[in-house]
């Protein structure tokens, strides 16, 4: 079915498909101008038509989705998978629910921080505008879709999605819809649209489409952001996974460190912000060890231990290397007993993934450092993993968490879509 | 000479050469992570002491440079390219200057503008931290070494450099004084390293060395910047050209929109913020343009014109599309005439660079629209386009110009060198 082996370095798609897909971002870029020039209540107007006419054709999305899940469940599709791709009413509801969130949001363009005045009089600021045209590639679930529209369209961004060949039918109903509400509202329909295809070369040659393409999102499965990233000639940014953690101080509050350790492992255990290793200071392990692992074991969670992890807790099985590197997606727990906080935050180092570790301390000094010392995308005090979220840390939607450094790092919502260009003002300054 | 052909997609460095620069980026890294530890007190030490520690070897600097410059004399190399090569004592005062200069910002490590407070009593904000270890590519000019790793000391990276062959004796004295300035300052000589050689092999390593190189800013020619761009794994930042230009309104101050040309133009031509283009509104034009051409020819500029152009000044040179797009580096400059703002603005859209544009007009609407519409990196009003450069917008020095949108747009300075993360203060929160 593909045209090339996606593991193949420089892999280049067909002719055909490069001069489709440079057409479709051409398009792309004269609607984001135009949403661009459109003001923001315009913008915003768009987001709230976008959210009704997703209410007013629940009933035929769902009947479409249907469709696709009764195709994917034909092809042995299993049961987690077959879930994330399924659309009810409810879910509808809620995917019209983050548009209106995102449209209540400030506008972020045009906004100028600061302008500071040079010795020599001329005044220098950055305005925020659109990065132009922001591609995002996703598998099966379906809210991808609107989410994305909703942030890139906030921040006046055209877009290119392409969603897994499992929801196309979906995906093609949910582009029509948006694309319905933004005409409504004056805007250009070729700010959304949809790569004709879900075939591999398409993708490769969105990402290959230096110049008309400004930045490509991947979100999904490992190996579709490898293929993203390893073939890619336009920005991109990704994350591969969350391998989180939680350090419990000796100063922790244990209750405290308890109640957070459980809800940072089981209230989701299938999330990328989920705690995957807690880590034990030792002079706290003979009393909290046994009381966490309790509660955790109640809540049906497997847990894999240190050696001193397991002198406390008989019950835990020895944790090898492999198990301070996973991410177990599931109610598995990697347990660590380490002599200090430095040993801790040497732990993060070598074995996490940059996305998201919370410290459980009533020490001052212990959370200073741990809050400055742990560069992660995101770093908690006293607080569960599971806030590592767009909508938690008050961006509104997200359009993915980052786990690389460059431009945005950790959830990233309509502002992170958006780049600063200088604005200087002069009264006929010219340059000794 | 190279191991791979430089146009050469999918091109691969020997695996000793991959070997050998991962070597160096883990050491570079861990070099970072003391830099990051160190005080903002401590850093600003360092770089005092780099500055005193090239202005004490200076005499041997020019020596050692002055080996380079008679090889590539010897070799043919061009006036205009030994000149950039030369390092005289009066240079690396310079180069101790612009070190001195950053060293007084601001630290930008460990800030976090605000922390705001989410419903549920979360606090949360974003601490400015360094990349990582950052790689610049770059050629002949031995000043950009002592900038690129000031600007990284500064914000907490540690480099790794790989400047031209011609330069190599030049630089590694270079690259000795600071290392001893850095340990005489209690920091890492790691924190600055360069490649142990020129050969494009070690570039590719570096540019493919996912996960170890965290940034890679190549400066140079357009071939230099292609083969980094095309072969990279890493983030990159980059800008092929600058094609800036000046629009001069039908309500401009006439006076001014001369000085700012000619300034724009002549004051110094090979850089890449002089104008390349002019664009006149029709209404001034048979005014303007007379008055305009005479200050240019008057200092050498050969004109280049549209039919509108020719018109009104009968001794420029018919334009062609070329012309349009091209960056002359030199006393030559493409004219036209426009019948509106609205054919301004899509002149720059069609040919510009993302780089510079100035406007010249008392018109506030003309202006505010100019400066809104206009997505250049730098956008300025009643200015010359010349003031598009880190130390005059108040940067300090720079790392180079972006002129893609990702992470940083326009003069790069220290704090284009950062990323923010996430930091959460909670009290106990757990998510439900």
């Amino acid at each position: 079915m593909h045209p090339t082996d996606p593991n193949a370095l420089g892999a280049l798609p067909p002719a055909a498909v490069t001069a489709e897909v440079a057409d479709l971002a051409r398009r792309a870029r004269a609607a984001g101008r135009a949403l661009t020039r459109a003001s923001g209540a315009q913008r915003t107007a768009a987001l709230l038509g976008m959210a009704a006419a997703l209410e007013e054709q629940a009933s035929t999305l769902v009947v479409v989705n249907a469709e696709d899940v009764r195709d994917a469940g034909a092809r042995g599709t299993s049961g987690a998978m077959l879930d994330r791709l399924t659309l009810t009413a409810g879910r509808v509801t809620d995917m019209a629910r983050a548009l209106r969130e995102v449209a209540a949001q400030d506008d972020p363009l045009g906004e100028v921080e600061a302008l500071t005045v040079r010795p020599n009089g001329l005044r220098v600021g950055r305005m925020r505008i659109p990065l132009g045209v922001v591609g995002i590639v996703y598998e099966a679930r379906p809210n991808v879709t609107a989410d994305a529209a909703a942030l890139c369209i906030k921040s006046g961004n055209a877009t290119l999605l392409r969603g897994g060949s499992e929801a196309h039918r979906t995906n093609a109903a949910l582009v029509a819809c948006l694309q319905g509400a933004l005409v409504a509202a004056g805007l250009p329909a070729d700010a959304v649209l949809a790569l004709p295809s879900t075939d591999r070369g398409y993708i490769l040659a969105m990402v290959q489409a230096e110049g008309l393409v400004d930045l490509v999102i991947p979100r999904g499965g490992e190996a579709l952001i490898r293929f993203v990233t390893q073939n890619a000639r336009v920005p991109v940014i990704q994350h591969y996974k969350g391998v989180c953690h939680v350090f419990v101080d000796r100063a922790a509050d244990e209750a405290r460190a308890i109640d957070i350790c459980v809800n940072a492992k089981a209230q989701r255990p299938g999330v990328c912000n989920a705690m995957e290793t807690l880590l034990v200071h030792a002079e706290i392990a003979d009393s909290f060890l046994p009381k966490v692992a309790e509660a955790l074991t109640a809540r049906g969670v497997e847990l894999r231990g240190c050696p001193e992890t397991l002198r406390r807790v008989p019950t835990a099985t020895p944790a090898t290397d492999a198990d301070w590197a996973a991410e177990y997606l599931d109610l598995i727990l990697a347990v660590r007993v380490v002599p200090s906080l430095d040993a801790a935050i040497a732990h993060i180092e070598a074995w996490g993934s940059d996305h998201t570790e919370s410290i459980v301390s009533e020490d001052y000094t212990a959370v200073s450092r741990f809050m400055a010392e742990v560069n992660s995308s995101v770093v908690v005090a006293n607080a569960s993993t599971r806030f590592a979220d767009g909508g938690q840390l008050g961006l509104g939607a997200e359009m993915g968490i980052s786990t690389s450094r460059l431009h945005a790092y950790g959830p990233m919502g309509a502002r992170e879509l958006t780049t600063r260009k200088f604005v200087v003002y002069g009264a006929g300054h010219v340059r000794t």
